[in-house]
């Protein structure tokens, strides 16, 4: 499986995502995911840590400033 | 709704946009999108956390820039 | 007017522009814009705040390392 | 072999991954790579020198910010 | 003249360039540009400011990690 | 000679790379180069100014994120 269709594979569930200009995560529902891997995501929330620290809600991650994407579990 | 979309959707709005080489949000009026993410925003003001510090009126981000958007609620 | 055709409705006027790599802002007279946002500025100085620090003149800006780009006004 | 074949061939390997907003690196099994060099791997952890401190499990890395990648030797 | 024309017509003078991933500024003669800015420089030296602190002969310089170009007045 | 050609021709010959995110250089012999500057050098070194700290084998840099590039001299 490559690795856009990993991302995708994961629409539905909730991820974990690490950019490139942010210190903390940032954790949602991802609803969509396009071709340069931006991202829509809802419920969003920014984690520090482990520790949730502000919600977000809907949020669009600019692909290009994304490090890393990972299910995630609480 | 793809990425690209949900950020079409909220023209008319006013949106916080957290840039890679700004420490502080953007916040202003969303007028226009291109495929790129280029943005144009009218009325638009610096926040440092939920505080207004300067204003800035009409300007243009450049997509590859932005890590986040998220529509505004005062 | 999408965000390209904003850039380029300033072209003969001054505008401020906040780059990834520069602490302070450029601003000069606008003389060329093309599609991927590189820029072509005359008479540019950089800004620190509101205090003008350097005299430039002819410089060339680089669209993917712009972060916002403003109509100047002194 | 040019640079992406060379990642290619370290399908089924495990590899080092340094990223740009990373402080430290990613190391993980290979399963797969595309044109933009974006990676999919499996049992990842992050390392920081030589310490392993963090599991991460599937982890997907976006290409534009990978700056080094290199085969894994424990 | 577009901003790319501007940088090809400085070809055979020295330049002035800002990067990214550097602090020092770049000097040296622009032998060759191509359409993403990539700029081969001769007699390239390191500067600080206005001090002259490294000799680095011939240089590539990514484009897309360029901030500004700049013709070099001694 | 464009500067792709001029990294081409440094092909066999040992190279001096900067990146972005690396504070320190990468020494290597350059086995191969593609059109987007991706690098895979052999018999690689990590630099810190004049001294070789660490020995990294068989490297792939992404492009993108190349600052520099120089051939070595010991």
């Amino acid at each position: 499986m490559l690795p856009n269709q990993m991302v995708k594979s994961m629409i539905g569930r909730v991820i974990r995502v690490e950019m490139k200009g942010e210190e903390n995560s940032l954790v949602g529902k991802l609803e969509s995911v396009d071709d340069y891997m931006n991202l829509h995501l809802s419920n969003a929330s920014e984690y520090k840590g482990e520790n949730k620290i502000r919600i977000l809600g809907d949020i669009v991650l600019r692909g290009n400033n994304i490090v890393l994407i990972q299910p995630f579990e609480e």
